[in-house]
């Protein structure tokens, strides 16, 4: 693992994971990339279908042609969610074909994904690369798998391939609907699930790119949000997700009365401030609490005779009924959380499917979420300097992908609502207990016990003092909630192994993760 | 000029241009590249503006900020066509930036551009590289530019950027409509065009990106066919393009006797072959003949009471009527050539935008092209072999740019619909002054005379004479042209100089043109 050096953050982190050499966190925007982007191969016409027919028999057939090897990296995008019946079929089926010491790398991994513990066990997969959660963040916190544990953001994600520190040999992407020159959309078909475009990268500059549909049409497939002449192979199976798993169907605003105050409290806050105006825009995430946010400001924007330009986030139907009711011209979307969802990305040609290249890369010309005005994200912990974390809780095991958390950190307002305490654990700490997005980038924390803003933010103190907010200290908030809680969080108990890594947006390592028992 | 070898074909061609090692052409799909795409420098968002405003205030301060140099390779789009009111202008602000010896790389040149003789005669233009007509093809013809024009394909000018051959400094990407944060489309707007796709390649790959728009809209500009991700530097300019001009308008079918029965015999010849199905797949031009044979087709469409799963083409009005009376289900789209066809592309999301890269790029894992059951195209000369010319006439002179039409050679049925001769010269003749097809894949001729089916299509042969179509051989038609007009046309007189060279799809050399009087 190499030795150990203290980064930007404080932090002490290894200077190489995996075998491959590492830079330490230098601070925001202090870390200046050098070279090109990386580049696949040049094909030619003449090697594929004048017809343009790709399509083979089989999964393994199609991972035999191509090339599949012991030690290869195969990605997949997770715009299934628990619904996706490929990936454990395709490390199945590498399983047959007798290759071993694969690394995985999916854009996220869920609990269906829990045969890969078996296939990591008999030694078909190495390791996993990416964030992990459920049996498969249990396991690694563990300290049972070989190797350690990458987590990035999404936008992470696209700059680690598209700079070239990861080399995927073999994308195998899902298609709700495919034709069989391998365009493919995730919009329309039985296993609907709205975007394709966390796979896009992997489409982009992965070796060999494999669609897998159990819905091919004629060519063209329309849109082509995968385009097909990035793909080598089509394979139709009997059912490539399930439906009721895909799109969760089920995201509901909060009923808790500290909650539905949170999301209140964070409203008016949105609404103190100078930004609250014709032509503003929001990012919520589609929790219970980001929804009810949307839901007060929703009546708030009505008083106020005022519009969003537009909002981005996960959709659901909340976020299409303010679309379809014309309280904001845009709804860029990142990943279609129901079928509402789904159905207003094929429909409406106002609600577009973004990308983690157009919104999150931070090795890219700007991003969108920089543009962003509100951002309104969740947190496990967040510290009296306003460091928060988002991939373990104060027992620091690792449970929580990152997403487009740190990426969403870059809008003009960074908002965190959070409870003070959840089962009796404070959430304001000392010190987080892994570091996921510095301080300097969040301004606003909300509490049910008043609104903590980042001295760098006089702008917003004085706003939401002005509107009569309860504006606290966040040392007198964490003090506060001591006092009835009994005291601090206890400290993880942790061992000396470190079982993952939490990347910065451009590739550098922000803090480390240990083994639990 | 280095030394001449003799080309697969059996044309003499140089094995060094414009101080460039080349390849000669090797046979349809015989070479076979090697290594990987180009790859522009990874970037970082801190080097961008936080709240995504890239504007300055001028042009001439715009390539200042992106680091115009002497020698530097300068490249835009032609969606403006003869309309173009941006090129020039860049041309002059480099000139007052007092650099020397540019490369200007546009996607096609017009009259419009004529004042770049004067940039080449003071040396601040070194020369063009593209297909050149009007007066700069008359200024290479008679070998005045310093150094070869480069003919290219669409398809050609995307696998020349993308395979690295041509590296393009800085880009100017004319926009009807775009954003402060460089999100451009060509669908909106006082300018409107329709697509931009033309310029997307310059986009991906050119170190540094401008887009100049006389229509700025807030973020989000939809849709985004050009990516703010991508571009540097935006600028405002009164008016980019004079709309008069952009469009043609004026696209009329043929109304030349002659003509028309070259087309009902097109359309005739598409009907008796089994390719001609509901689902079938059509590209035709907008030229008057190609009109007229769509005009043609469509009854016969009618009667047979089938329908097109998709039709490719620079669209016209008469496309997208086709496409609203539901006689095909997609409109694939290059350019845009007339206001219908904008209206279309912007209102119709079954009038899709194609780039060079889905349709064209022989260096991609397949391409539409192959797709497509019948191309009817132009042609300058036919020879013997079916070989064929478009850039130069029988006197030598570079006449026209290669545009998609070497592309769309690998239709599955090629059909050429020519007049026997023009102003009394025969255009079937014995060897093409210039090669720019190889006749293996052209398969039908098409002349008022009667058509010429290529010997290695016996399948088109069956069918055409079983639907009592007047099938003759090219060498029967070549003999009564000729002996219609007396004789074959005289040889060109040209020069020794090489003043251009036609590339092939792949990248190698098919064929020189040269100077001429």
């Amino acid at each position: 693992m190499s030795k150990m050096v203290k980064n930007a953050a404080g932090r002490m982190v290894p200077t190489e994971v995996n075998a491959v050499p590492q830079t330490p966190y230098k601070g925001v925007g202090q870390f200046q990339p050098q070279g090109r982007k990386t580049a696949p191969s040049v094909a030619q016409c003449g090697d594929f279908p004048a017809d343009g027919d790709k399509r083979v028999a089989t999964l393994k057939e199609a991972l035999r042609k191509a090339g599949l090897k012991s030690g290869m990296t195969i990605s997949n995008h997770h715009h299934f969610r628990n619904g996706d019946l490929v990936m454990n079929a395709v490390f199945q089926a590498a399983a047959e074909l007798g290759v071993k010491d694969l690394v995985w790398f999916p854009s996220a991994a869920f609990p269906c994904h829990k045969p890969m513990i078996e296939h990591m066990d008999n030694g078909v997969l190495k390791r996993i690369e990416g964030s992990l959660n459920g049996p498969l963040g249990a396991y690694a916190s563990h300290g049972d798998m070989d190797g350690v544990a990458v987590l990035r953001s999404h936008g992470g994600r696209w700059q680690a391939v598209q700079d070239g520190e990861v080399h995927i040999d073999i994308t195998v992407l899902a298609a709700p609907t495919a034709d069989a020159f391998g365009n493919a959309t995730g919009d329309r078909g039985p296993s609907a699930c709205g975007s394709l475009n966390f796979g896009l990268v992997d489409s982009l500059y992965a070796d060999k790119v494999i669609v897998v549909t159990d819905n091919l049409v004629p060519f063209p497939c329309v849109p082509w949000q995968i385009q097909g002449n990035n793909v080598d192979y089509v394979v139709e199976l009997e059912q490539v997700g399930d439906p009721d798993k895909i799109v969760s169907g089920t995201t509901r605003i909060t009923k808790s009365p500290d909650r539905l105050l949170i999301a209140e409290l964070t409203a008016k806050f949105i609404r103190s401030t100078s930004y609250f105006r014709d032509g503003f825009s929001l990012q919520a995430g589609a929790g219970g609490t980001a929804l009810a946010t949307a839901i007060f400001l929703k009546e708030m924007m009505r008083e106020a005779e005022i519009r969003a330009r537009f909002m981005r986030g996960g959709s659901t139907k909340y976020m299409v009924q303010m679309l379809e009711e014309g309280m904001m011209d845009y709804l860029l979307d990142g990943q279609t959380f129901d079928l509402e969802g789904v159905r207003s990305m094929r429909e409406n040609p106002n609600h577009l499917a973004t990308s983690p290249f157009t919104s999150y890369n931070w090795h890219g010309k700007g991003n969108f979420a920089s543009l962003v005005d509100f951002v309104v994200l969740g947190a496990t912990e967040v510290d009296v300097d306003f460091n928060a974390n988002v991939v373990t809780h104060s027992d620091g095991k690792m449970l929580h992908g990152i997403g487009g958390w740190q990426n969403c950190l870059f809008a003009n307002v960074t908002i965190l609502p959070i409870p003070a305490f959840r089962n009796r654990i404070p959430v304001i700490v000392d010190e987080v207990t892994t570091l996921c997005g510095p301080g300097e980038l969040i301004d606003v924390v909300v509490t049910e016990r008043g609104i903590a803003i980042n001295p760098l933010r006089q702008d917003l103190i004085e706003s939401a003092t002005a509107a009569g907010l309860p504006v606290r200290s966040i040392d007198e908030l964490k003090r506060e909630i001591e006092g009835i809680v009994g005291g601090p969080p206890a400290k993880p108990r942790v061992g000396e192994k470190i079982v993952g890594i939490v990347k910065w947006v451009d590739g550098t390592i922000l803090d480390v993760i240990y083994e639990t028992s």
